[in-house]
């Protein structure tokens, strides 16, 4: 899959990624707290694809540490599932891709949440299109609302067979 | 990402990776613990493709708990730098499908590593074939011993700009 940003990788000499943590670029946010980063990718795959990263920069996760990269990942199931009840979406694809070779764009660990539904082409990934930042707070609501709401109790039914 | 098995999902009543646990059916072992596994991809989308299960079945990750995904993706963390040591690759992607709209074949929660590797034809990921359980065997055995021999002291250096 592509990277998340096609737009300027950088802003002077900073890591956009980096800005949004900080403040200063603007994003539609899901979650954070003190370590982590939960906003909607500007060039969805999917309507509800959302991008976790960790608020530190690391280019790869070859520079993190295993322990962090299992704490990313139990954010990123967290986050899936409040992203497939909230979208109600049918099945869910999670992508992380270091190194440019591998087609990463945005030079900071990321995560994709790319929810899919049947009724989508198939076999294809629709081309990505950048949406509109009101879209993109929309459905960050959405996600926000079922990740509060203690998405575990929830009925959260994919179709596997 | 097509998932890792396109041949029976199941025999008879039983899942596939299930069967490659109880050591009834083949795979090229990289390493197994009492919670996990990892061994080659049958069907490889690069020399080196590797598998991570959890060993007790579980359809998508949507069954399992957070803390168990994050436990299932540092070990992930740590295979993918014994893979990317090993095939001196110049990045890697983690991909994990959840249920048939996402591609997911196999009903049994894995998570795949594709080491890639800057002489590949770029932009399209190459066709899938089979390899041979030799070839596998190979180089799973080299990716055992870097993952034995404590690869977090070893130089691994993607190209990332």
């Amino acid at each position: 899959m592509d990277d998340a940003s096609r737009s300027s990788v950088k802003e002077g000499d900073e890591c956009i990624f980096c800005l949004i943590v900080e403040g200063k670029r603007d994003a539609a946010v899901v979650y954070e707290d003190d370590a982590m980063m939960v906003f909607m990718d500007k060039y969805p795959i999917s309507n509800g694809h959302t991008l976790v990263i960790p608020k530190r920069h690391h280019t790869t996760i070859l520079d993190m540490e295993s322990r962090d990269v299992g704490m990313l990942f139990a954010l990123v199931h967290r986050v899936a599932k409040a992203v497939v009840s909230a979208l109600n979406a049918q099945g869910f694809s999670i992508a992380q891709n270091n190194g440019k070779v591998a087609h990463q764009v945005v030079p900071h660990v990321h995560v994709h949440i790319v929810p899919r539904f049947i009724d989508e082409e198939r076999g294809r990934w629709p081309s990505r299109r950048t949406a509109t930042m009101d879209e993109l707070r929309s459905v960050a609501e959405r996600i926000r609302q079922h990740l509060l709401n203690n998405t575990n109790t929830m009925d959260v039914e994919l179709i596997t067979d």
